[in-house]
C-alpha cells in the first residue's frame, strides 16, 4: 500500500474555489459602525485585486501563472499521509489521513495566501507590505513571500511576543522581513502610546493600528491579513482541491473531516471544496471545526456584527464572536486566540454545515504527543486540536466497530513551539485552558 | 517542468548498498591500542547484526520487511527538488538539485540508521538502547526509532548542551527518550566525575563512557552510534539509491555532487551509490565533501590510526583525524565538530575519489540565508556547508557558461538552530571559525 499520496508539481490547482458562489444563504456584507467609515479606510489599505476577490461571487478564480509557479517552487502540492502507525496504536478500525501543510517551507499553510497577496501588490506597483503578527506564522510566510516577489515587508510583532519568541524574529529576518516590536517609534499611534508608557507591552490591536497606519499614509504601502477575510479563505482552497484529488487516488470517501479553526483559514482552505458538495446535497461527510475551550468562538460565541479588531478600526463583520474586547487566556496555540471567526465559516456553522467542538489545552497536547510518537511528525499547538478530535473519533470507531475514514488538515509543525511541549512535561500547563 | 521529483512508498529501496564490496583497496581493520582490548568491549556493546554488517563485504544487504515498512511510514522516499529560484537569483546556467532529508519527521537523515539499529536490537531481545548526543540530531532520531519499536532509549547529553538547548531535550522527551545531563548519577564513571567536581560541564568523551558503561554492564542494553561506523554508512545508502532513481527520472547525469561531512554518514549515504560507478570507471562525476575550516579533518588532518573517542575506549580506526584530543571551537554546526571521519569516507578521500573542501562559518551561514530566501527551506548549519559549495560551483558556471548539473544532499533543517542564525544577524559570529 502507499503510505503517502504525492502529486506532481503540475497538479497544483489552476483555480481557486470561491464558496461565495455556493453559500446556502447570502453572506451578510461588512458594515460601518455608527458615525464611522471603516469600509473606506479598509479599501484604501488593501490591494485592488484583494478587494475584488473579497466580494466576488465567481465560483472559480484563475490562479495567475506566476503565482502557480511559485506554489510549485515552494513545494506544492503538499503530500497526503495515512496515519497507519497511529491507527495501530489506537487499535481502531478507522482509517486516518492527514494532509501535510507543515511541509511548506515556512512550516504552515500561511504561505498559500501570502504569495498571491504579495503578487497582486507587486502588480499594482506597491513597494512594501505591512502586517501584524501574534504567534508569528503569518509574519513568517509574508516575509518569505515578499522576498520572493521583491517587495519589502514590515511586521509589527506584539512587544511581549517579540521578547518571548526570539526564534520567530530570527526566522522572519532570515526571510528578509523587517520585524518591529509594537508599539514602535515608526508610527504616530506607536509614538503616542510610548510617550504615555515607554514600557507598554503591546497588543494585537496596537500592532494592527501600526500596520494599517503605514498603509493609509503611504500609497506605495499596503496592509495584509492572514486569515478571517474571504479572499484569504479563497487562496487557501488549493489545499482542499489537492486533497480531493488525493482522496480519489486513495479511493476514499471521507466520513469525517477535521480542521482546527482560529480565524478560519486552514479550516476553510482544506474543507470548503468538500462542503461545496454537502451544500449541493451530494455528500454526507461530517465537518468538524476544533477550537480551544479557552477561546470558544464557535461553540460559545454569538453570531452577530462585531469589529474584526479590538479598537474598532475594521468594518463590522457578521460572524461568531466572543466580543471584540474579549481577551483570550495565554494558550500556546497563539493562532487560535482570535475573538471572531471568518464570516464564511461562521455562516456555514450557523446553517449547520459545520459542527464546532472545543478542546482543553492539556488534552490537545497529549494528543499531539501521541501523534508524534507514532507518526513522527511534530504538530503545532494549533494542529493538535484537530488531532485530538481525530483520535476521539477513531476511538469511537473502536467501540462501534465502524470503519470510518477520518481526514484532517495538519496545518503546521511544532518545531518553534517546543516551549509549549516543555511546559506540558513540567506539569505547569493547566487543563482548564 | 517538475520542480520536485517524488517517489511512491513502494519505491523505497529493498537493499542497502555496501561499499566494502567495491572499495579500490581493502579497508584497514580496526585495531586495539597497545595493552588494551577495545575491540572485545565494543563487540559486547553493539548488536550482533550491527557487528556483522560492520565487517560484511556483501555488495547488497536486504532491508528487513518491517524496517522498510517503517521507512515508508516515516515518509520515505524523500523528495528531490530543483532549486530554480536559487538558479534565477544566481543567474547561473547550472542546474541545482537538492535531496531533502530534512523532510524526515526528526528533521535530518539520522532516522535512516536509527530505525534499523533499533529493529535489530529488538530482534535480539534487547530492552533499551543508549547513546550520547552533542548537537542532538542523533539522540532525537534514536528516541523516535526506539519508541516505534517499543524499546527504551537513554540519551546522555553533554551537560553544557543540555543546559543551552532545552528545545532539544523537549523534542527527545516528546519522542519518549530519557535524556540525562552527562556526567550523571546513573553510571560509575559519571558518579566518580561528579564526586570530584559536582559542576563538571561534561564532554562528548564522558557521555560516550556513560552510554557504553550501561551497555557493557547490562546484557539487555546495547550502545548505538549515529555516524562514523560502516554499518551506519550502509543504512544511509537508501538516500543515494533513491536519488539515483530520481535523477534518472529527471534525465540528469550529475557533474558535481556535494554533501557536508562530520562523521561521514550523510555524505556516504547520499553519494556512495554514485561513487561506486566512479570506482568502476563508469562515471566522471566530481564528489565534494565539505567541512568547517574550524574542524578541517579531511583537508588538514592526517590519514592514520586513531581512537574514535577522546578517552581511548574505542578501537583504533584508520581514518583522517585531527588527533583524538583535538577540541574543535564551538561552531554552530555541532554535527561537524568530530576529530575523525568514517574510515570508508577517509579511504576514498585518500584514494582521490572524494575532493574535500573547507568553509568558514560566516560564509556558510550567508549561503544558508541566500538559500532560504530563494528556496524557502531553512537549512541546518551542517547543511549550509554543502550549500556554500553548490553556490560557489554554480557561480563558476556563470563565469564559464557551463551548464553543469549540481546535486547536493540537504541533510537537515535549521528550525532548532535559529540561535545560530540570530548570532549571524547580530554580527557576533566571527568568520575565522
Amino acid at each position: 500500500m502507499d503510505y503517502k499520496i504525492t502529486l506532481n508539481s503540475n497538479e497544483v490547482p489552476k483555480k481557486w474555489y470561491n464558496i461565495n458562489a455556493d453559500l446556502p444563504v447570502e453572506l451578510p456584507m461588512p458594515k460601518n459602525s455608527e458615525g464611522n467609515d471603516q469600509i473606506s479606510s479598509l479599501q484604501k489599505a488593501f490591494t485592488k485585486v484583494g478587494l475584488e476577490q473579497e466580494f466576488s461571487t465567481e465560483r472559480f478564480i484563475k490562479i495567475p501563472k506566476d503565482v502557480r509557479k511559485l506554489y510549485m517552487q515552494m513545494g506544492r502540492p503538499s503530500p497526503l499521509f495515512r496515519a497507519t502507525k497511529l491507527e495501530e496504536y489506537l487499535d481502531t478500525p478507522a482509517k486516518i489521513y492527514y494532509k501535510r501543510e507543515d511541509t511548506s517551507p515556512t512550516g504552515s499553510h500561511k504561505l498559500n495566501s501570502a504569495i498571491p497577496q504579495a503578487y497582486f501588490a507587486k502588480k499594482e506597483g506597491i513597494e512594501r507590505l505591512t502586517t501584524e503578527t501574534g504567534a508569528g506564522q503569518w509574519g513568517t510566510a509574508l516575509s518569505l513571500a515578499c522576498n520572493l516577489l521583491d517587495l519589502e515587508c514590515t511586521v509589527y510583532m506584539v512587544k511581549v511576543s517579540f521578547q518571548q519568541k526570539p526564534d520567530r524574529k530570527s526566522i522572519m529576518n532570515i526571510y528578509n522581513g523587517n520585524v518591529f516590536a509594537s508599539p514602535s517609534e515608526n508610527t504616530k499611534v506607536g509614538r503616542e502610546i510610548l510617550a504615555q508608557n515607554p514600557n507598554h507591552p503591546g497588543s494585537l490591536g496596537v500592532a494592527i493600528s501600526e500596520a494599517m497606519e503605514e498603509a493609509l499614509e503611504n500609497e506605495k504601502v499596503k496592509y495584509t491579513l492572514g486569515s478571517v477575510l474571504n479572499h484569504v479563505m479563497l487562496h487557501q482552497t488549493i489545499i482542499g482541491q489537492e486533497l480531493k484529488k488525493q482522496l480519489e487516488i486513495a479511493g476514499e470517501e471521507p466520513d469525517i473531516m477535521i480542521a482546527c479553526a482560529g480565524g478560519g483559514s486552514n479550516f476553510a482552505g482544506s474543507l470548503f471544496p468538500f462542503i461545496k458538495d454537502k451544500i449541493a446535497d451530494k455528500s454526507d461527510t461530517q465537518f468538524i471545526a476544533v477550537e480551544p475551550s479557552a477561546c470558544p468562538t464557535l461553540t460559545k460565541g454569538s453570531y452577530e456584527y462585531d469589529f474584526g479588531d479590538v479598537n474598532g478600526f475594521t468594518p463590522m463583520l457578521k460572524m461568531f464572536t466572543l466580543g471584540h474586547d474579549f481577551v483570550a487566556p495565554s494558550v500556546h496555540a497563539g493562532g487560535l486566540r482570535y475573538h471572531g471567526m471568518s464570516p464564511q465559516v461562521s455562516l456555514l456553522t450557523k446553517e449547520g454545515y459545520i459542527e464546532p467542538r472545543s478542546a482543553h489545552q492539556r488534552d490537545v497536547f497529549e494528543a499531539g504527543i501521541t501523534f508524534a510518537r507514532n507518526e513522527g511528525v511534530l504538530p503545532a499547538p494549533e494542529t493538535t486540536h484537530a488531532i485530538k478530535v481525530a483520535i476521539d473519533e477513531a476511538l469511537k470507531c473502536k467501540q462501534t466497530g465502524e470503519e470510518k475514514t477520518i481526514v484532517m488538515n495538519f496545518s503546521g509543525h511544532g518545531m518553534l513551539d517546543l516551549k509549549g511541549y516543555a511546559s506540558y512535561f513540567e506539569g505547569s500547563m493547566p487543563n482548564s485552558k
